[in-house]
């Protein structure tokens, strides 16, 4: 194990010790939604593992600048350089203007990633917003000889760049079995080849989104925005850049050749993908019918699920296997989850009544330095649960007795889970705040009902021991004829 | 009083009867922050006002798109001509890079709107987003004659255009004392006249947001977003423009001449303005000491406070005074006002426990159509709140014994105050959210003593029965040697 942090790197294949650029310094850009519906399972992985990266570089002492985007122009509908922008379809689908799409969803997806306790980007471009940016790298490509115009579009020339690069290292791809394998599609024909991709497409008349360039009225390719948008707020080389595994091939592909196109250079030192989820076994789709939004996953209102599952339990459910593993969801591993949260957090909450004593059963420093070493190798989050898991047995065989620790090392350990718990791993308590008003008026009118009857059995001094010691709580008794009145005084 | 919706325009200085461009449809565009520093009261005063009209015209069933801007870059720091950028100023003393200011102080926004209960705008644009808009309204004002390129910066020529078309028309100045009064700056040499306002500045390599432009690296002027979103959004011409009456001059006003300098004619048909909010007396100002943020509001954490003041408290406030009145923000105002909006929630809370009766002596169908009728004259919301309050007094009179209402009239009204205070209002219950956790576990305490005392004095019965019941609230409570513990199932 290991006290520096070392990645991933999905390019190098190889786990390789994070050093950044500028000493202190971390800048990491990840790509976020396109905004044309709610946030579903596959928004929730990459939100919480880049999360836990962000906590973690964080925690590290860097001084982290995270750009996460938010795409609301230029994915069309079959991810590929055919069809409908996947936003412009649905604003035709709600006779809306785009825009309003974009703004509904991003704060649906702004509330989602509340709810996970997944802190804000540092900057969160649009790529409606950095259209002359995209532009610029678009006119660059094209000066670098990697780019050719046709028929008004701009298109990356991907055999060219294969000629001196290797275009499909980050995925693993061959340039011959993408040529063999790509059928070829209507109106692709103004490509030189089939691999070729759009770096900006000419509109139409009817298309909604449009911009002017040199090359057309049109819209930008889709994987343009991100190359556009991490050079402008992270540089031409930056740290970090991470997605989702579905993302590698083109989207990231592409980047890394419109970085090599426009800078002559690669941009990115750590390529880091988080794998995706499957439901029950399956791929998530909408076709078959397992798809899960988030707010059905909190409201548990979806065929899949037998009960609401709370934003927390969905956390903890991400970070307990390991963000390069799959995950398989079901309504059986999520009440897992709900139970092995529910045990953390009591564990931690024993620790401040637990009775100290003069020696230690217990190895805190040890466990402590197993837990950072797991998150030093490559965000080993399920690892670190485990030793935090045997730090909770060891915190239940104090309270019962079986164990012992003394007042040093229950501060020690008290301090670590709360820093890790909280600031890295990103879990909060979740006291059942929309119920605890409820709740609330229930037990005052449940002690009214025992005043009522102290007053019936002529116990007057209970009857108004009661009746004062709410009003020193601010919760203030009227007796009536016919009962009695309460109210909650500010 | 009237039937139809009538809004005071600022510029005819009338009330006129509203009529939408597009029957059933309502465009709004309203000023909204330049995000370089936390919102305080006069952020407060729009955002209310204008989420009241959003609300109302949507209560009138209009179909309402309502934009509003986020000013993220172009608003130098002495709202003129000159001197840096108020966001790029705040980025340099931070060390950050101005869209890493952008979004901290987006997201607080949000976050106090969202405590404020004003809606979200259904597009929020931002001007670094749209500058190649931006440089096309430009474009076309130099075409049209109203603009002349100067040193790499282009600037509104105010003169010429006075020649044709009345400068000043909104605010109520005019041009010849607006050049008598306009001190000579430094640097401004190369406008024509000193009533001129740029459209595009010319930015020097140390400026840190700038693009490119037929012109020069530079920036938009802070005028020319409003045109060129609101255009794009709601068209060239569009129903109703907001905004603080301190934008009035210039910035509204030049709105205004790109308008006509670009389209060749106004686009705004209603133009609405919110009155300032003044502190004891004086205009709130940094320098004076006096400036209040809303989260020091909500906090309570100002020397001019003794209090917190929850947002439903400030929004109530700011309904209580006509939008078009001065407001004056007191300590001793907010404290009436934070009574006020309690009375009128315990009056609307009694209502379902109101007796009926077969007669009513209240005339509710006649105390609802005056709350619409004030509605309707120019969002008259102190004098929708004075029949409120009315009925208030009814709820209270009911309650009492001295007055009655009949099942049907109480259910009317009942309805009415719903839709009114919490759809039409924006105001919500603001239950003691975050105590009331820690408050249930007092009362839980208290009750549990009761029991312990019940138990000592051999009275098992009792004790087994508050036992049982907290049990069926989810409350479980084990007996210990030496007392007890409880928690709170699941």
């Amino acid at each position: 194990m290991s006290k520096v942090f070392s990645i991933y790197n999905t390019l190098t294949r190889k786990k390789e010790t994070f050093k950044p650029i500028i000493p202190g310094h971390a800048g990491m850009y990840v790509c976020g939604p396109t905004v044309y519906g709610e946030a579903h399972l596959g928004h929730a992985r990459p939100a919480v593992t880049f999360d836990l990266l962000f906590r973690y570089l964080q925690h590290l002492n860097y001084k982290v600048r995270y750009v996460r985007n938010i795409t609301d122009v230029g994915h069309l509908v079959n991810d590929a350089d055919q069809g409908e922008d996947k936003i412009e379809k649905k604003a035709r689908l709600e006779n809306l203007e785009p825009m309003e799409v974009v703004q509904h969803y991003t704060i649906s997806f702004h509330k989602n990633m509340e709810q996970l306790n997944a802190l804000p980007p540092s900057i969160e471009p649009r790529a409606t917003g950095h259209i002359m940016e995209q532009i610029d790298v678009v006119q660059k490509i094209l000066d670098n000889g990697f780019a050719y115009e046709s028929g008004g579009s701009v298109y990356f020339d991907v055999e060219k760049y294969a000629q001196a690069h290797d275009y499909g290292k980050l995925s693993g791809r061959k340039l011959e079995d993408m040529l063999e394998n790509t059928r070829e599609l209507a109106g692709q024909s103004e490509k030189r080849s089939q691999a070729d991709f759009a770096l900006w497409k000419k509109a139409d008349a009817s298309v909604l989104m449009q911009w002017k360039s040199p090359w057309s009225q049109g819209v930008p390719g889709w994987h343009l925005e991100c190359t556009a948008m991490s050079t402008k707020y992270l540089g031409e080389k930056f740290d970090i850049h991470g997605g989702g595994s579905d993302l590698k091939f083109p989207h990231h592909e592409a980047e890394i050749a419109q970085s090599v196109g426009a800078h002559n250079h690669e941009s990115v030192n750590y390529w880091m993908h988080n794998n995706l989820i499957t439901i029950n076994g399956q791929k998530m789709g909408k076709s078959l019918g397992n798809f899960i939004t988030l707010n059905e996953l909190f409201s548990g209102n979806h065929e899949l699920l037998t009960q609401a599952f709370s934003p927390m339990t969905v956390r903890f459910f991400i970070l307990q296997a390991h963000y390069r593993s799959t995950l398989d969801f079901s309504n059986e591993a999520l009440q897992a989850a709900e139970k092995g949260l529910d045990r953390l957090m009591k564990g931690y909450n024993l620790l401040e009544k637990l009775p100290h004593a003069e020696q230690s059963t217990v190895g805190v420093d040890n466990l402590i330095g197993e837990v950072w070493d797991a998150m030093n190798d490559d965000l080993n989050s399920p690892v670190a649960l485990a030793h935090l898991f045997e730090a909770v047995k060891w915190i239940n065989g104090i309270n019962d007795g079986h164990q012992t620790i003394t007042k040093s090392d229950c501060e020690t350990l008290h301090q670590f889970m709360k820093t890790f718990i909280f600031d890295v791993l990103g879990l909060k308590e979740e006291a059942a705040e929309e119920s605890s008003n409820d709740k609330l008026d229930e037990v005052i009118e449940l002690l009214l009902s025992v005043r009522q009857e102290a007053k019936a059995a002529k116990n007057y001094a209970l009857a108004d021991q009661i009746r004062d010691q709410l009003k020193a709580l601010g919760i203030v008794v009227k007796d009536k004829k016919d009962g009695f009145e309460w109210e909650i005084a500010e």
